[in-house]
């Protein structure tokens, strides 16, 4: 019997992870390489191929094997276009069609998809929303992203934007986000919004230990750290972004009513200090019965979740794994 | 041959609208009663029952012709129990198996829905979100409502409360609404809002016609009117609700990506005077390629939107129209 393997790789602006899996979804092998951005999408098509190569080879099969592969990434995948339209993290990289060069050099069928979505449904199928068919992902760690799972399948929208929850507007005269307008979720909420909470509590003089720290940018995982042993104005900052991150919760559990919502990315590595206020806000600000059928959960997956959810995908697309 | 006919039902608090429709889909009858909602459940329900009589008698059919009926209801419908959990319009309306009381009285399947949910699905197949897959609906009156049709089908979350776009906070510290929360949209933009801030301006002794208005409440049509007028004051007011209910969109636009909005409901009839700057707010502020794939509509079936969306899914129910 020939056997069927599928690649999935997460094309990341600094790392690419790649794993093989067999029939039934069993990660055989994986490899990690420093991403080569700057030398342009031919360099990191043939970085991908060889990375693929590598976990057939760790796996003791050949290409004669590979039944399909996909690739995860950063950015504005147009989904109907199947061009990967800009991404922010590798710089040239507009309208890129990943699929057709990745295709051409593989010789097997190739999906792309915007690495939120993909780990949206990694989390939902097999991480922190498995066995729920109404899943929204967060992640929140420098910005804030998302995907959405809704009736068991990825939802894209119409050009595949679906899910960016970091550009929710909540305070319409509140701070600058890096997208160019105010008061949006990611300004308010992320990793970044929380350092520079720190840095404007340290310049106004407000008494910190976080202003010990001079010889560097503050960073979220400071004021953590800082909240953690008790310092009132990391406390109170950390209060402030989970509160609004909580507002967001809020307006996705009205608007979507989804069973499971799944954080995932370095704000939610914070434990129970992020969950347990979120989950008080969700519960006295959303709609009664929408909060009552919903549970938030902390990711599961890691940084394998966009990698199951590219095995999802090739799933989805080729049938069953054992067919 | 056996003529299949379909009742569709929109059940208000004030009025029970029906119509009959053909396998093909065509409204053939119609009639219009005063809703008896303080008389309790069974008493609507005998009453519904006289209204699928009198269509089919207009028609020159019979019960036998009956093929199924739908009925659509503001209020919470919990679609996987099929129950009707809560109704804001009619008193004493909870936890009512509406479907299994009407089936029993039609001796055909009957199928519930919410209202505002029946009115997305309807406008998105027959109305003024026609052709495409990916639909919002928002209707704006004395409050706020929606539903959300993706990928062609009505989406409605684990219980059925997708779409309650009303209650999305903008403003943590906003005005009260009447959910009990404070900032909702519902709080910020409906006509219930819109009239609320012309009274404090009133109060607050700010120069405008509005002040004229005494033997009555100043309502959201007298600020449109005003404002059409050149009032300031009231024009102001006007922008400040479009404002939020751009935000508003801004929101859904990037958390669904979908291919139209379409607006129902009474502010929306003030026409260009709402869509103009509405449709610049989310241009303006949406990420910028879900604002470019968005059409922003106004409503096209008025108040035909709900037994539309029941028709719509009666055809979903029975199979096709012809079968």
């Amino acid at each position: 019997m020939k056997k069927r393997l599928f690649a999935a790789v997460d094309l990341g602006g600094t790392k690419i992870y790649t794993v093989l899996a067999d029939a039934q979804g069993n990660i055989l092998s994986h490899t990690r390489l420093d991403t080569k951005a700057a030398a342009g999408p031919e360099t990191v098509m043939e970085q991908i191929v060889s990375s693929v190569f590598a976990v057939l080879g760790q796996a003791g099969a050949s290409f004669a094997n590979l039944a399909g592969a996909g690739v995860c990434v950063a950015g504005f995948f147009d989904w109907q276009k199947r061009v990967l339209v800009h991404s922010p993290n590798m710089a040239g990289w507009d309208h890129v069609p990943v699929e057709k060069l990745l295709q051409g050099r593989l010789g097997v069928p190739v999906i792309a998809e915007n690495d939120a979505n993909a780990a949206a449904l990694g989390e939902a199928r097999h991480g922190a929303g498995a066995g729920s068919r109404h899943v929204v992902f967060i992640t929140v760690s420098t910005g804030i992203g998302g995907g959405l799972v809704l009736d068991g399948k990825l939802y894209r929208g119409v050009r595949g934007l679906a899910g960016e929850v970091g550009h929710m507007l909540l305070e319409p005269d509140g701070p600058a986000c890096g997208c160019g307008k105010k008061g949006c979720l990611e300004a308010l909420a992320s990793g970044t919004a929380i350092a520079r909470m720190a840095s404007e509590a340290v310049s106004n003089g407000s008494e910190t230990a976080l202003a010990e720290i001079v010889k560097r940018p503050v960073t979220a995982a400071d004021v953590f750290r800082a909240a953690g042993a008790g310092d009132m104005v990391a406390k109170s900052i950390i209060d402030r972004a989970v509160h609004y991150l909580g507002i967001g919760l809020v307006n996705l559990a009205n608007i979507l009513n989804p069973e499971v919502i799944v954080i995932g990315g370095g704000v939610s590595e914070a434990g129970d200090a992020v969950f347990t206020p979120l989950r008080s806000v969700v519960k006295e600000l959303a709609v009664k019965p929408a909060a009552d059928s919903l549970v938030i959960n902390k990711a599961s997956l890691g940084v394998e979740a966009g990698v199951y959810g590219v095995l999802c995908l090739l799933q989805d697309q080729c049938g069953t794994w054992e067919g």
